[in-house]
């Protein structure tokens, strides 16, 4: 790696004065090199429904949507934050004065202290990533190309498809390949199995590269925060089945792609990364299933190295991702 | 203007061998010079609803959505076009041996013969636009900054809003102000006298620069395709009031917003334009609010010169936008 | 192919009133049926240098740019259209009584007699595409997976490298390779030898995907308009070495690039198709080529498909793209 | 304003260890409140110059650009940072236990041990922005709508300019209009009336809002990182006159502006804000004059915000914008 080796802190907590003063104190105190650093307050009105859905128009006395601005929070605690806390501090390995394990012990009581959610993580071990296809070849092709050159410094744990189609193409880059069918009738057992090869090969990461089938809900259960899926719209437009037919028939002028964790509600988990790509009215549904397939890989690789980098935190339904 | 007047012929009609040939030949029989000239063949898909909604994902021996790749209609004729056919043409006027009047009674029976839909439009009449406002400003100044540069060459009849903020503004211009004010008791006057102002006004087009009111059945009904409102959202996601908030709480990373005609049905009707811009979790609602009123005033800004530019045709519920 | 075989004619003229009554009137005649068709009308301008370059701001008395608009050109002609025209059209080909050979010799007479630069193709022959690359995975793997799922339908006549690096991965595609090294002492010959696979493995169109060589003159005088190259920049900005770098120390927000056919003159011929991608001050030269290569090879891809389906047509060094 | 009040931290400095504990821990100690905060350390390769310019494409036993990959710097200090050294704070006012003269009294010493260039601006305390533009309307107009509607929540002192066109609209606003003639033969009188003007009204911040004149040198240099200047195109292309012009016979296939920092070099001052917009080959250069307002509007309202909210750190000839 070009760059030197260093650990990645992750936390939030509720927010108060001095977090970021104790704990890159904590740091400092250590001599250690900061590379990079992140901080997030996050707004309490995050947790707070919107009244939307039903169209309420203000009327002559009324006023429109700026006349009743939203909160931001943070006046309301008189002086003190009162929302959630999230960072992300990248530290030079060599730097400090002790190895992972004694960081982490060391810095326990400071996290305890300010009730921290947090991790670190060793920039010189590899995650392993365990990619799910079927037979689409745009995602699982641009995948190996940034694993074969190291842009994705990762282990490739394995590749799981219900169809054979990729065997050859992944086991000539010297990934196994496992073939796991999906019939209509025994879908519990494919899903266990899916689930014992992620464990048997130790995989970090699970990712949806167009995976055409809908994991079990005790899948998406085990592993929050893990599965990474990459959907063929913008969401939340077109949930489900055959989005770019929807797209068309709707008649937009933008289609997109989203990738988000996956949750036990279908397509409805914290979105990571999305973007989007002008049609027109010329453009046939075959027309958007290729101009999508541009979105859909490029979505997945920033949504997917984003993930891997620890640079996204999950907050509720919503994430914060610290690029 | 810059450029020599014109006039505009845009059409619809079934599809069938030789369109092109027999318009632009009564054309050039009479030495008109095409300046521009747009066809479409609309895909016979667009009037099939899509099977989406209930998932159905594919088992083992099925397949993706490409294994059942969408038809494009045009292989289903066994040799005869079967879908619907769209053009737009500008013929430089002084290159016609008569007169807009003349041009059309001629063209009838042609028109008549390939069952056109079809309209003349003369580029040195100025079309008359009616603007309806609430209390935000910057569709409003950004539609008055392009007309006060003709950039957009039009007359604007008058402004209507159910608010008096803007009489100043507008008045200063030379441009008519109307204070209709909307009370919840007893809207249907209002709109009437909406209407009243829009007819004795002679406009053509009516746009909702962010005016805060729905329209009733009836305005709608009164002038289709006629009516532009741009939506603060990327529609079909986030329909209805308070669009920002509802993209906060779903923890988009794009919003949007989308220009298109107004229908009984409160932001379904043919989308024109739609436009996105990227934030992060970093941005409150507000910070979307501002972002958000830049796309909103290009977005309306580009519908509604296409629109005005005789370049949108309306079929079914959905748009040929010829840019 | 999901579309039925047609027939693409794309010519260019110069302008006259008439032309697309009497093209499409001969396909009428011969009962086409016109699948897609696009027109353009070029404006004098084109043929016109800028004043650009020495920057003279207009004094008190002067004007600004919009007080001298530029003329159409389409003015001047004083009732007579005066520039080049472009089209492109597509012919179902079952529709037509004959084959290729004899449209052809069908329409010759009328095509000398609009002074036509004209060209049939036909959707079932498969245009021979030979890649050259040198140690960067990117483009080639985004190649392979298009050309493997038959996004792109054609035939990859063969890859040519001045390294050995992609061997296995190339002819696991059953794509013969050849390594051509690039001896500084001697390109003559390593250039003649490319020539020579070009021809022999009759080559329609060369693709410099990352190919870190600069042609040389013969051969960019031998194929023009047949050899596509991306280059990793937004020109004409950052013409030559190290793009990425050049970026960095200028300070630019977004990067780009840039896909276009390769004359003599370095990264100066017609440009195809651009594409950008935000950045900011904390991306690092090593960032940049990362994210780069997410638009190099897109742009690569859009540019190369639009030169496949006869949607480019060369005019001076510029490019009508019918898209 | 929605937000409570705040005072905002700007600083750069020699990068070393501890500095994010040292600043963020003297505002903890006087139990200050951090809103937002952002760091950044620069790169060394910000100082060296790239090779790029002479085009030395690697040999065969050579290498790509990927080969020689770039130093991030961050290695070189084996254990010690040496680059520089950025950050922005915001630190609500009513958390501190004193006034903004004893925040910045008491935190010199901290400064000046850290060599810190540093400010601290209250956020109570409005900008004062000077705007000159010629005879295009756009990003007046554009800039009075935001001023009006409070989204830029500063004082407009007074606006100038090179003709009278504006002086009804602008005074129609309360605001003073000011028309400098700049006759050729003395313009160095009509710049000093400019400085004269600037200093009156006590302006903070010009803003040459498509100003037709380039400033003199001694303007440029009294006001470093105090003018900001919208160029109408995607710097470094078209530097000069008539970018447009200069676009369309190049034949790009995006245009842009940029919104940068002036300086005694024409169009090559810091770049704080860039953005650009798809053209293609229909587009004549009138269009593009239309498209780029767009573009040249709010890349000019964007850049001007980061401005003013203490966003836009200078280091050389390059910004870091905490967005």
């Amino acid at each position: 790696m070009h760059k030197a080796r260093f650990y990645t802190l992750t936390a939030s907590c509720p927010d108060q004065v001095g977090i970021i003063a104790r704990v890159t104190g904590f740091i400092a105190e250590h001599k250690g090199w900061i590379l990079e650093s992140s901080f997030h307050a996050d707004d309490v009105l995050a947790a707070e429904p919107p009244q939307g859905g039903d169209k309420t128009i203000p009327g002559a006395g009324g006023a429109g949507e700026l006349q009743s601005p939203p909160s931001t929070g943070r006046g309301r605690g008189e002086g003190q934050p009162n929302g959630r806390y999230f960072m992300r501090i990248e530290v030079r390995a060599d730097s400090l004065p002790f190895h992972l394990a004694e960081f982490r012990s060391r810095f326990q009581p400071l996290a305890t202290e300010l009730q921290l959610d947090w991790r670190i993580n060793d920039s010189a071990v590899k995650k392993r990533v365990v990619v799910l296809v079927s037979k689409q070849e745009h995602c699982l092709y641009d995948l190996l190309a940034r694993w074969q050159s190291k842009e994705l410094d990762i282990e490739i744990a394995c590749v799981i498809s219900n169809h054979d189609t990729f065997r050859g193409f992944v086991e000539w880059h010297g990934i196994p390949f496992h073939h796991v069918p999906m019939p209509a009738e025994n879908k519990a057992a494919a899903y266990a199995e899916v689930k014992r090869l992620f464990e048997q090969t130790r995989g970090d990461t699970m990712v949806l590269a167009r995976y055409m089938q809908i994991l079990s809900p005790e899948l998406c259960a085990a592993y929050p925060g893990q599965i990474l899926n990459i959907h063929h719209s913008f969401l939340p437009s077109f949930v489900g089945a055959k989005p770019y037919h929807q797209a068309y028939t709707r008649g937009v002028k933008l289609i997109g792609a989203t990738c988000h964790y996956v949750t036990a509600d279908l397509d409805q988990g914290p979105i990571i990364e999305q973007d989007v790509i002008r049609i027109d009215h010329s453009d046939s549904v075959e027309d958007m299933v290729r101009y999508g397939k541009d979105i859909e890989k490029t979505v997945l690789a920033r949504g997917l190295r984003y993930h891997l980098e620890d640079r996204v935190l999950v907050h509720g339904n919503k994430t914060v991702v610290f690029r």
